[in-house]
């Protein structure tokens, strides 16, 4: 049982490790951080929030505070659960979407993340199905997959996930005999779609989802960054024991903390604390107590609605940009949120033409990132959260460059022969401008 | 597949759950905390450091000032494998052990708890055998239960893990056909046993580890609170490609900022950045920060030494009242560390005497917490870390007079008939004073 130590470049543990490794990778997005971090691109690619619109100073001097009043508390270990005055705070952000809780269904978590890891870590056995939008929070599809569950993904429209289509895959599943577990929903601004459910159809997948027994795990980062009106109250407001509901401070405050949360139905509650507990002992005691101090005294609802507004000047940069100078393709106009999702022509692939738009100085996200099953060439995530609006349009006008040469490398390609036809089996692709039209 | 919702207080989602969370269960620890919060009960249970001896204002001043200069780093998402700055000073933490690594191999994670879980995620499939000592940490083993592993404990005395036992288990295991995955040990001033693996047994089990194919999992929280001299250096100072290294700042500096850290092999090391970054993104940014710029500007070797004299003193303490309240007992001395270990006579059960150690105001931690088969009901942790010298001796004396009723009680019905034998494999049972004869 001697393994080679010496004289080779390969992982010698390599026969070690469990089953669920193999499905570990490095995730597209993951490997555009380092591209993206060089000054001179414009990325549109990564999810971060512009934190730079908070009052950093004054939340240092809040963190100073908390040390000097309460610093042996915020040093040391804490419950697996969260401080119950954070929870108390999460009930009345909770609020803000319609959801009324108890103090005692909240856990808190290294990032809503770390919630979504522990959910998927208590319900999925290898083979098991979780049902997902199409496309995807590539975080989600990470998990699912570490934990050896398939993603079956249910397709969209400008009103999100389609019920029809959700019915009709959960009848073939389980004719084949497939355990569903899960059905993964952001049902806000969604991640990358940028659409959102509309409030007939959360009501027509709840029930969907109780009559054949799934537990939803809806995830909320950004359903309190809207910008033109509110999105419909968050499903948990209607169904208090089909779902698990994730919530973050990671858009709405800031995620250096790492502090997000779920609350859950109170058998699947106790679990999750006693997972969490196995994984990290308790969050962190001094981020909870700066975070409960800020949810207590400063003025976080206006702070909202600076990042609407924001986010919303973002936005219309964005979208502004796309009509001028990719005004063939089509795109998603989010109400809210960090993201826009591009439909490429026919024939392009948006993975492909990465490296050149990398060349030419700006990066967004391929669309296959969200996709558990190679799907989305096609398609593309750009994110108008962090670039300024000038940054925006810049990126937008490098990104159409790009898109024209490719388009032009196509065609000259046509004309000498066929090529192979881009798959896409994403309903997303029509141009959607608001009001959006269903485009189912 | 309609699933009842109302009119039931049992959980509607029992027979969802994976196989995996059957083995999801509060340990004893967890349920003490409650407990041991009162203030009127002296608590020998839990493993909280002593974290009011930090300069609290001077690190709330620190956190300002990292906020002042570099806030909108500090806020926002950071590397999954943590900030170079960060893994550059834990170096020079592990220098004082003896380890030399690259800044490339190092993951910070949230608590070494985190990079624990994470190791275990890689390794465990169900069924895998971890070896551990015996008794190990309870939270190590609620991991390893938690990916459906099953611990095989091994016999330690005064100079820590038995390396005759070791190899006769990994024989006896191989024979069955059984997969072994990791080697587990904590080999400074062990928790709970208290004692430290001699210099010449590091040789020895690396040896053995190296020539069976078995990964060392090296869990060091305690290494650097040493009182009367420095452990031998760290195991992995002399092996790098066997060994994955678990480091924490929760003993040194303070558990409340969540940081923690692994050293790994390349190959896993890399696969150890990719769990990281499915299950919480990115350790907290902000927290990161002030724990270097902790280290590169305050004398955190100082502080250090601050924590040995303090733990020193409560460690002297608890040894004198042992010897002056329950002189016929036995327990093990550490060098260093939070833990003492002690051993009850034959027929007396820590575990079922717990609740009237709590009703005389006194709480510890019963053996059978740390062991994975329900052994160790005659021993008990008693953590000298967290209660001052006099509350210490008060603790002692409180349950010398536990002790005392319970062994009344046990000879009154003795005197009246048999009573069940309470098993023991531990080799720990016999009283140690330094130096610490080998009792194998």
């Amino acid at each position: 049982m001697s393994i080679p130590r010496e004289g080779t470049t390969l992982d010698p543990w390599y026969d070690q490790y469990a089953a669920r490794t193999a499905g570990l990778s490095g995730s597209e997005v993951r490997s555009l951080f380092a591209v993206a971090s060089r000054p001179e691109v414009v990325s549109l690619a990564g999810g971060m929030p512009f934190v730079s619109a908070l009052p950093l100073e004054a939340i240092g001097a809040r963190m100073e505070r908390v040390m000097a009043e309460r610093g042996a508390t915020a040093l040391q270990y804490g419950a697996g659960q969260g401080t119950p005055e954070l929870r108390e705070r999460i009930l009345e952000v909770m609020a803000l979407e319609g959801i009324h809780a108890g103090v005692d269904d909240v856990v808190v978590t290294t990032g809503s993340q770390q919630a979504l890891d522990l959910v998927a870590k208590l319900f999925l056995d290898p083979g098991d199905v979780v049902l997902a939008e199409s496309p995807s929070y590539v975080g989600a599809l990470g998990i699912f997959r570490s934990y050896q569950a398939e993603v079956a993904h249910i397709p969209m429209d400008a009103d999100g996930m389609i019920p029809a289509a959700l019915t009709e895959r959960i009848q073939s599943l389980r004719a084949a005999g497939r355990p569903i577990k899960l059905l993964y929903l952001i049902p806000n601004f969604q991640n990358p779609g940028g659409v959102t459910l509309s409030s007939e159809r959360r009501l027509e997948i709840i029930d969907i989802a109780r009559s054949n027994g799934i537990l939803i795990l809806e995830d909320n980062p950004y359903g309190l960054l809207w910008f033109d009106q509110a999105p419909p109250q968050a499903m948990r407001s209607v169904d208090s024991d089909g779902i698990v509901y994730l919530g973050s401070f990671s858009k709405t405050f800031a995620p250096g903390f790492r502090v997000g949360w779920a609350l859950a139905p109170h058998g699947i509650r106790e679990k999750l604390v006693l997972a969490a507990e196995a994984s990290i002992l308790s969050p962190s005691a001094i981020n909870q107590m700066v975070i409960s101090d800020y949810l207590s005294s400063a003025d976080w609802r206006g702070q909202i609605d600076v990042f609407r507004g924001l986010y919303r000047e973002r936005r219309d940069a964005m979208i502004d940009a796309l009509e001028h100078y990719l005004p063939d393709l089509s795109w998603t106009l989010p109400g809210g949120g960090f993201y826009v999702w591009l439909t490429l022509s026919d024939g392009l692939d948006a993975k492909g033409m990465l490296p050149r738009a990398v060349k030419e100085l700006v990066a967004y996200t391929p669309g296959t990132a969200f996709f558990a099953d190679g799907d989305g060439r096609r398609h593309l995530r750009l994110a108008f959260c962090y670039p300024t609006p000038t940054d925006i349009r810049e990126g937008i006008r490098r990104l159409a460059s790009v898109v024209r040469q490719e388009q032009e490398l196509l065609e000259t390609f046509a004309a000498t022969g066929p090529i192979d036809a881009v798959p896409d089996a994403l309903q997303l692709g029509s141009r959607v401008i608001s009001p959006p039209p269903n485009l189912s």
